[in-house]
């Protein structure tokens, strides 16, 4: 059994095929095309995919975002509602019923801060429904959304905030969005993942550490993910890696060169790329320059996809006439 | 008795002794210089001075900050030093238990943001008291802080928030930020107060709700409110009323210009203005034009001033050591 | 001749038109609505019609925002249609030459902002035509851009800092965009003013010191105004003679109350109202709570109002595609 | 002759050293303690010396700042003193003299927002020498300032802007703020550079494309510089670079695996990793995560050291009462 270290489900099957060379066990995959974006399902079933894949049961669907997606406003949309689709196929409760929306992550930090820009773009009715229900059309759902920071900026863990406020006003299902870290490049900023079994601890950029799912809060817990950055040391890592591949390609097979190239011990050298960058380590992080931007633009997709998905009743021009 | 709508006790006060002319029974005042700033003593002792001053019986201590506070680093610490031992005075637990400061308002809103931006510039322990224990020096209080947004923002009551976090950390103390509204500009960002009374419905810039005290928390709360705006219409009122006073003073006293300006009513007058401005009345405020600036002022004022209350150990140096 | 003092031309048209009972000599006035917007059409051709509107001869139009614009984009993009077709009407140069766009006003001032806000969202293609021109199309104008800051920031006049770079970089026409201050809040951030004399000194928020011209910088000089603030001893002025006019159609006529509130010198009322605000005056604005969300529109509306007006070739959608 | 490319001096100083073993010729170096800071000073007085260096002759002068100096005040101020005395010393025009301080760089990008974050900070008193030079101090050295944005905000060389103000208003000297990209996390945020050289094509994070110096600009040009970010491709070569120095020490000297990894081309494998970084190359930064924070403090830093330098008969004190 590998030691897969990644928040995203479609890194995971990718490091277990390759290292395999065959399709994992108790893990189930679809890829399908939706009005030419690419959505791939992995659904881990049965243990043994749980084991391979390092982590819990349930669906864990990918949407990629075709290149230029945040300097298009109209590809924006397009995703915002493929996006809401997918989300809405794994909200199984009632119209009426009420759903709290939570944006994780630290807002002072620019690439961890995609939770809490999403919930101010979310369309909130749950007090409209209480204040004045007879000028909220029937068909809107309550929805309630916090962003409860991170454990520096409060002192408190994020848990146990959710947890007293889902105590106290019961909502009856929880859309989290979280920033995570994902080991390439390319799949930074262009990668949505919806899965249906929480926040594991451990995941995101900030490392939360507590679980956030249907077994410590009573209630479902849908986790919405995008890689936002890249750990240093991955990618350094990855890049030497790369380097090595390519010089063992282009010299000649079985030669001593080639032989020593091969004899390279990975673990040993991820060590090494750890001490070396251990002193800047926890603290640097790769983004993109118009980072800013860019977690503007994901923000707004996923607020939309958010609102399509829990307001079925309506479409996109109604939610943009209701936030504005 | 009369119905005086204002946050401040120290305006409540002076609009009481105006009217009545003499001191208002139940109610003991008393004014103190404290290394150059005003301090004013308000304790409402007894029923009739509930009554008078339209505020429950309870200590509201203001402090007047000196012209210029906010363009001069030096006052600004002796104000945060002063204001903490104002509020030391009133914080009656033990240093090892546990304050949750609540930073309420609007953050997108610039003068209602005071609450938050003051949150974000506390000293937050609670978390290393429980993580790294021996890191942190005995004498250090574990403080957390939440600032809940608004009712507009997250569709919950804010006091549903702080009373689900509360039930669940269990802090034994809540100090609560808040931006008024005054009834003269004059009080504007240069006038905090601090009050053992909690937060009562209908006050602050948006209008609470809830009522925030230790009959809703069950714990006490201590509440700190600078004004920030003035209302519009308040405003206008006032600019007339002192018009009109300067009318009558310059009209002959018993001419019929005199008399006629005497018959104005106060509360037709009222009504007129408030008619003027209706359809922008409740969107609309009066603030200085470097409001950004002033709030951040401010909130590095009583961030400290609540860091020297809450941590007696430490003087500012090693505050300010700690946050930065 | 009256003194009025508003940066406005149908506020100044209107206030004549009020004290002369009559239409003004020199100045032709007409009203169209554009797809249900109104556009009001000033020109002021001759002497005697400059002296009563206290404005240079020319064109001055005048475009009303529906109620809601803020909160609706399908009215935003109306709006800057509208606004496109109007000053694309001002602008007489041709396609290949060259405009620069200059966002007048203090970026930390929200209100004054508008200038720089609006800038910062505009299509920027002088450099591209320069750099990449194989990739540019021939149909796009060159446009450059700049937010000069104010004296108090730079310690440089803003036209300094203007026709130092006009004569380097030798622009063909500049249209500036400033933030005002209007005599009504119901004028504030509802109305755009376009004319084509320029900016005036003493105009503005922040009471520009100098004028920017064809006379000043030797090229036309478009001016795009909107009121974005009340000053506020205006609004005390204005609603103490709507009070007094309410209490004079009340009194009946001929009576002494009627003669006295007749004979109040409404210049000895407005320096009274003047001595009362002096202390906060210059510093104190009026201005809706939704501010920041407010500017933001109005930027937007503007600023695609402008890449109509400047890319003929293009229409919304082209522009948003190259903008994202 | 090597071609080392880099911003800082002090790094191709190391490195050129590294490379030859011993010192570098038509090159003067000189370590100094300033109240416990580390100051270098890189005098390129010969042309040979500017050939092995890769920077025009002049002095090129390094402060380190001790760790921990943007969570410690008092250390702030220490570094600003220090920065003060060196810049001081550069600055050869008199007290009356007028100094034109220019921002360089991209607001939106946090990292290269350190010159208009500088900019924002410093005294500005060109404009009341002017407007009211009888409450100004005659020992007031006139100051004013620019943030002349970058190419693709403004469609304007930066070099353009600043000639055309320069010319305008004729300042005696000017002093530039630049973000850098250093080859070395350690340097990123811990290094000032003061330069009396100007600015050369290709530098700072923008890739600036004009000089500015004393030949484009006609008076002293100083600049002032900070790494803010690594470049990705950078960082992953170093890495690499390390992890096969390692690798070399431990394996056997002589041994065919020794002789292998000797053998591998650097230029080659430099190659590679550009080929496989290529795709988000340009666009990719490595920086800490708490940039926002550490950007704040250096600007802080900066700007008093300037404010210091251009205001000689003021103290700290004074500046600090100014600016507020």
């Amino acid at each position: 059994m590998f030691n897969i270290r990644t928040d995203l489900a479609v890194e995971a099957k990718e490091i277990c095929e390759k290292r395999m060379g065959s399709k994992i066990p108790g893990v189930e995959i679809e890829e399908k095309m939706e009005e030419d974006i690419k959505v791939t399902y992995v659904k881990i079933v049965e243990d043994v995919g749980e084991k391979f894949m390092g982590k819990p049961k349930g669906s864990y669907i990918t949407i990629d975002m075709p290149e230029f997606t945040h300097y298009d406003g109209e590809m924006r949309d397009k995703v915002s509602v493929v996006m809401g689709k997918v989300l809405s196929g794994m909200i199984n409760i009632e119209g009426s019923m009420t759903a709290m929306v939570v944006g994780l992550g630290n807002w002072n930090i620019t690439p961890d801060a995609l939770g809490p820009k999403t919930a101010s773009k979310l369309m909130v009715t749950r007090h409209l429904k209480e204040l004045v229900p007879d000028k909220i059309d029937e068909g809107i759902r309550p929805v309630c959304v916090i962003s409860p920071g991170v454990l520096g900026i409060t002192g408190i863990e994020t848990g146990e905030i959710i947890k007293g406020v889902v105590d106290k006003i019961k909502p009856n299902i929880i859309v989290c969005i979280d920033a995570l870290a994902s080991r390439k490049m390319d799949r930074v900023n262009t990668t949505i993942q919806i899965g249906n079994t929480g926040i594991s601890p451990g995941s995101g950029i900030g490392n939360k550490r507590m679980e956030l799912s249907e077994k410590t809060l009573g209630i479902p817990v849908i986790a919405i993910g995008v890689p936002t950055v890249v750990d240093a040391a991955t990618m350094a890592n990855d890049t030497i890696d790369l380097v090595l591949d390519e010089m063992i390609n282009q010299s000649e097979k079985g030669k001593e060169f080639y032989k020593v190239l091969k004899s390279i011990d990975k673990d040993e050298k991820q060590k090494m790329i750890k001490e070396i960058l251990e002193p800047y380590g926890e603290n640097i992080m790769v983004t993109p320059k118009d980072v800013d931007l860019v977690i503007d633009s994901i923000s707004k997709i996923i607020a939309n996809g958010i609102n399509i998905a829990l307001q079925p009743a309506l479409d996109l021009n109604d939610i943009n006439t209701f936030l504005n």
